[in-house]
């Protein structure tokens, strides 16, 4: 069978109507029972046991609660696998070399790859214990299995995880709700340092600065938005020190008091997108919106057409990942900094009562007479402030890594979407069967992805022009980061 | 069969492990085709088929929405038999009068009362076409029938469902979203007053009024409450003219700055109810939360013990809901008008740092080193100010309703929990099957339900004591209303 990515049975459950896969047999489901020696057990064991778990709890486009389990999971692979490599060396351990011969086949390395998952699962989403359990009894694996002997590739694993949770536990993100010296009602990833929004969801006191937006499923409840682990921009990056080494100018435009101008013309820019919208511009703004859709299928993409082996996989995968994850880290320390305002507090603030000419929901198209106090980007906006775009950066990070991993900008990825799989405007858009891209190059890819930020209504262009400029930078070091370490000679994180 | 109240079902998906039923009996799934003639199509059809739907969209706790669904369900069955009783006349509807054949049997009620369900969720729940639709099939009938004729039983429970819709589309709940004019984006029960809290998730500006509570699925992601449907308040009532006409005196000891004293002492008085919580008292607190339960099951208590007709059933069952429904009213006028802190606040105010004396969360029991700032309550705390408390109110108005149907103060209800099956604390208590009650009077039962908010640490007493006051003050005006409407001569509202 050919290689997919790590999230791309996470992916396939939620959106296997919406992608028409570009190679049909590769969607098979499995039926047989796992083959230690030939199969990879992260595409067709532990992915596919993650998914229910993961999406149970969290939606996919909680990018920095999700980029973080990815990243420490595919680090575990990763850590898990380097003992059988010639030369790699751990990210988060050094677990001595084995013979050549213990790699002759993928035995080995699925085993130490499916107790690695295993331990990670545990610490992480600890509140699905049964299911990490048959996770490791599908592989025909012991759960209680507890050898620590590193001769032993249930050892490896065990201990890959063991190094990579001591390692990351306090890694900023507060896993454990206990940062702060937190004692009684403990609550995972909540903010310790303080951060106090100046506007409410209900009064925008400065046009300048975010305002949470209220958010509802639609039947009668609302909440208003918290920001979103503020501390993801103190958390300790892979590949680089500190994300004080990035400079990211202040978002004049954003800046209502001192740029009037400015600030009226780049939400004039989303308004006139969102007026314009096409069916193409919808469905990119959903596709690249979809963090669990948008970057892995790209891998998925090179991995079939490159016939990765498990080892290339696993390293592309943990690149990929640990690229936006480091991306991330930049972003949202200059999130925290700026706090800049999201284009629907803007629109609302500018217009109030006025009509404006704008997107007038699901199913209706274009109107004249909305008025800008009732405008409503086509995407949900998430729940941060707005500068630099995240998406951007994760989507600019993503690229450049590949680009340094594959050797070449060439991508040749299309995405086909179904007549009426919009999820925005289901059963409505696209009229007929559409094709996003094709995208022959990485570079027209995460160009595409910057600017269904916009057409999205969820960001304005300067935020994407930074986002992408940073992201761009950290898949760099990411590169060289990993690079190092596949080849034995782990980097010191770049100091700037 | 025996009847049970038309929230038993509902309540029974979701408790059925929760609540040792006291007739084991009654409990029986129903396996045979339903009978028109000799059934209750409330109990049997559609309080089943509407369980899944609404709490897929609806917590038990969220009582301004759902008790407005469960009274408009129930009006329309309500205008739906009252053509076929001798006297009755419907709140919604004038539909004329059938010959006394047609009450030979249930069957004409039960096909009235079958289509006025559809057509009141179809215009309530409209999302979940599909499940009314197999609930009218269910029953061996057709919802393509467009019959209006008022000598058909399908044309009565049509037109009955029409009326009450005509009367409450607009009754200031902004069930469509479209109130103060607003034409895109609209969202169904969007606060339109424009009510601002002066406090903020983050920030106790004042000490003496609401707070919105931070609620987290545990996930990372975090969100500040909003005022749930601060429009009830001005919601059109069914058994009185406004809800200015009731007086409830200012919540004295919720004034930090000019009664510091009784402000410290309402908080210490929580804080020793959560130091000193017993099995009995966490149940109870548990129990009377859930609106689903806590009310009903006395509803099921009574129909089983004094063998309800299907009349009697729809008229306790409409009486019930609508003295809550109408009550809530008074509750979120003054919870507007007073807009009072919550117990959490208030501790976290004024402890601070500083160590307490308090249960320590799930398993954890009283432990005497949590600080005052990391206090819980061992309820939620719901998403409303906090004065006068509405479950108070719920239970009083349904207590005096019910002593007034009936006649009599006797209940005679207990309720018993399994061992480990506690909401809060899973597995761990009670530590033995335990009993609540046994409630002999109403006013037993009213006065737990009341100092179960105390105990569950959501209420100050103060907010109890003035909630059941009026609570059983709108039980009164509800059962003159219905009483008047089953013996052909509605009341005019009581204008205090």
């Amino acid at each position: 069978m050919s290689v997919r990515s790590a999230t791309t049975r996470v992916l396939a459950a939620v959106t296997i109507l919406f992608l028409l896969p570009t190679s049909g047999a590769a969607r098979e489901p499995q039926t047989s029972a796992f083959d230690l020696d030939n199969g990879n057990a992260a595409i067709e064991i532990v992915i596919p046991a993650a998914t229910g778990p993961l999406l149970s709890t969290l939606n996919p486009g909680d990018a920095s609660l999700i980029l973080r389990i990815t990243t420490l999971t595919n680090n575990a692979w990763f850590d898990a696998i380097a003992p059988y490599h010639p030369m790699a060396v751990g990210v988060s351990s050094r677990l001595g070399r084995r013979p050549a011969a213990e790699r002759a086949t993928n035995r080995q390395r699925n085993i130490a790859i499916l107790y690695a998952s295993f331990h990670m699962f545990m610490n992480l989403l600890p509140q699905f214990r049964e299911e990490w359990r048959a996770m490791l009894r599908s592989a025909g694996l012991d759960p209680d299995d507890r050898n620590r002997d590193l001769a032993s590739p249930v050892g490896i694993g065990t201990r890959a995880a063991e190094a990579v949770i001591a390692s990351r536990i306090h890694d900023g993100m507060n896993q454990l709700g206990d940062e702060g010296g937190r004692r009684y009602h403990r609550q995972p990833y909540a903010d310790y340092l303080g951060y106090r929004p100046v506007n409410t969801a209900e009064v925008l006191r400065d046009p300048s600065r975010w305002q949470p937006d209220l958010v509802t499923s639609g039947n009668g409840v609302f909440r208003a938005q918290k920001f979103v682990t503020p501390q993801y921009g103190v958390t300790r990056p892979y590949s680089f020190r500190s994300p004080s080494q990035f400079h990211v100018p202040a978002p004049r435009n954003s800046d209502a008091a001192r740029n009037p101008s400015g600030y009226r013309r780049q939400a004039e820019e989303v308004l006139r997108a969102s007026a314009n919208l096409t069916d193409v511009q919808k469905l990119s703004a959903e596709h690249f919106n979809n963090k669990l859709q948008s970057l892995p299928t790209t891998v998925i993409h090179l991995a079939e057409t490159r016939q990765y082996t498990l080892d290339e996989f696993i390293f592309h995968e943990f690149l990929t990942n640990l690229a936006a994850f480091d991306a991330g880290i930049v972003v949202w320390h200059f999130k925290r900094r700026y706090d800049a305002v999201r284009p629907f507090s803007a629109i609302h603030y500018l217009y109030g009562d006025r009509y404006v000419r704008a997107w007038g929901g699901p199913g209706r198209g274009t109107v004249n007479d909305i008025r800008g106090a009732e405008w409503r980007s086509y995407l949900d906006t998430a729940d941060h402030p707005e500068y630099p775009s995240g998406s951007a950066a994760f989507c600019a990070a993503h690229a450049e890594a590949s680009r340094r991993f594959t050797g070449t900008d060439a991508l040749g990825q299309s995405v086909t979407v179904a007549s009426g799989a919009s999820v925005v405007e289901p059963d409505v858009t696209p009229r007929s069967d559409t094709t996003l891209g094709p995208w022959p190059t990485w570079t027209q890819w995460a160009r595409d992805c910057g600017l269904s930020r916009v057409w999205g209504g969820v960001h304005f262009q300067d935020a994407v022009t930074e986002g992408a400029a940073l992201g761009a930078r950290v898949g760099e070091y990411a590169f060289r980061f990993l690079s190092g370490h596949i080849q034995g000679r782990p980097p010191a994180p770049v100091a700037g």
